[in-house]
């Protein structure tokens, strides 16, 4: 049914590793579905903190998820290492758009791939305000190069 | 950003209850993204062994995810008392596409909604099959009436 | 090795229903052993927020985690409907030992028996207080009567 | 109340990485009680995978958990990175005990401590059987020198 073409490596701009561990397989062998959301939930906070300065704990400013998607390609297992492949495509005054695809360790093409979106709220009231300067600048740097997820 | 509209929970046909555990919240205080497609997944197996026949265990042919996605429309939180919506709209020969909607317990409209292709296969060499009259029988009652979903 | 041997139900106080879910279960189809601590954390915080007032959304007293325990005696599946018996066997001033058994529903021997240590604390600094009133009252109700747990 | 006193690393004798995961954080910001125990079981079945030849999709004798345990002295949180140290304590004919700790990357106390008894049996009916004689060397490897954990 889903027609999804793997998309390469190289169309993405950012990787952040994610070991699996045992209790990602499911019963049928492969990382249950829902997991594959807390890879890319976790590349994206990986980055937001290390280079956006995002302050999980006590930051007045948290960015949450009012979208997300997934392509299943193939299936991934424990105990293989994966890596989350991250580019920006949509980025505007108070949300962005990731692109995100998962790769084994030294393979080329996405065993899955799929988007989130951030909208970046007032943490007390949860209401949508501008993204913050030093995230943006973060965010920019993860903008795909023209053409780059024409792989 | 995402002007999604939530739906009503008359355009589900059927609803399994999905009691919140403490664990699903996360930082924000909040069920995180990815345990939401636990909900749909639990709610989507739990139907499909009751009224199909599935046998996670041992049966030849599994269900398997190809493609999955959510909007995030209201915040959800431990310990409130969810419910998941299904109904099917796409049923072909080897797969079928799920539509769901999460709700609070007496509340009639979404507080997420998504949806999630099955693709149906030999458990051994994971090669897609044709959908089981059992489980196809069982998919055909939760197709929507007409129009439902033009709430 | 373990010669444990199954406590019954009627040697706990109160009972939290716990469904399971699809991922609970492993590669090995049943579910997986640290899925357990999260039947047993959601059962006391279910009970704690409910007759003890807990808040932990802003509460400024929260339980936290020092100690569990669990010992394994019989495999359970997705989808069973699971429920965990509750009982306190140690209240002290500033802390609590509950002792949890999980159960089938409808049976009567526990497939599994753990205890698990909350120490109250301010929530900022994370020092330990004295247990709040209405938190202790409610624990004090979970205590086993006399030889309770002489089953 | 548990008066537990931290290790140190050199008392353990392997160690495997454990990234956090943002889902891993709960509500109260640190690392849930319930997902140190998926870090002790992802270390254990790595280092059987890797050492001991541990088939888990397909192999006749599998390790399943009869008795868990941990205690909690010093909260870690995503996105730090972790270690699991293991050593061997109780190695008999069907069992063996691990003791686990876990450790901030570069410091020598544990964060917490724990321990794990697996049982091997057969895959197919659950009874205990012998451990094979490659996962036996393995554990063997695993036992902790004279003394180790005085420290």
């Amino acid at each position: 049914m889903p027609h999804t073409s793997p998309e390469n490596r190289k169309s993405y701009v950012k990787f952040v590793k994610i070991p699996t561990r045992w209790i990602d397989n499911d019963l049928y062998g492969h990382v249950n579905n829902t997991v594959f959301y807390s890879y890319f939930d976790t590349a994206i906070n990986t980055y937001l903190i290390k280079f956006g300065n995002l302050n999980i704990h006590s930051g007045d400013i948290i960015g949450v998820c009012a979208e997300s998607h997934c392509s299943y390609l193939k299936a991934v297992h424990f105990p293989q290492e994966l890596e989350v492949g991250i580019r920006v495509n949509g980025l505007s005054e108070k949300s962005v758009r990731y692109e995100l695809g998962l790769f084994n360790f030294n393979t080329s093409k996405a065993a899955a791939q799929g988007w989130f979106v951030h909208v970046f709220v007032n943490r007390r009231n949860m209401k949508p305000v501008k993204i913050p300067n030093k995230i943006k600048t973060a965010l920019m740097k993860l903008e795909a190069p023209f053409n780059a997820n024409q792989n």
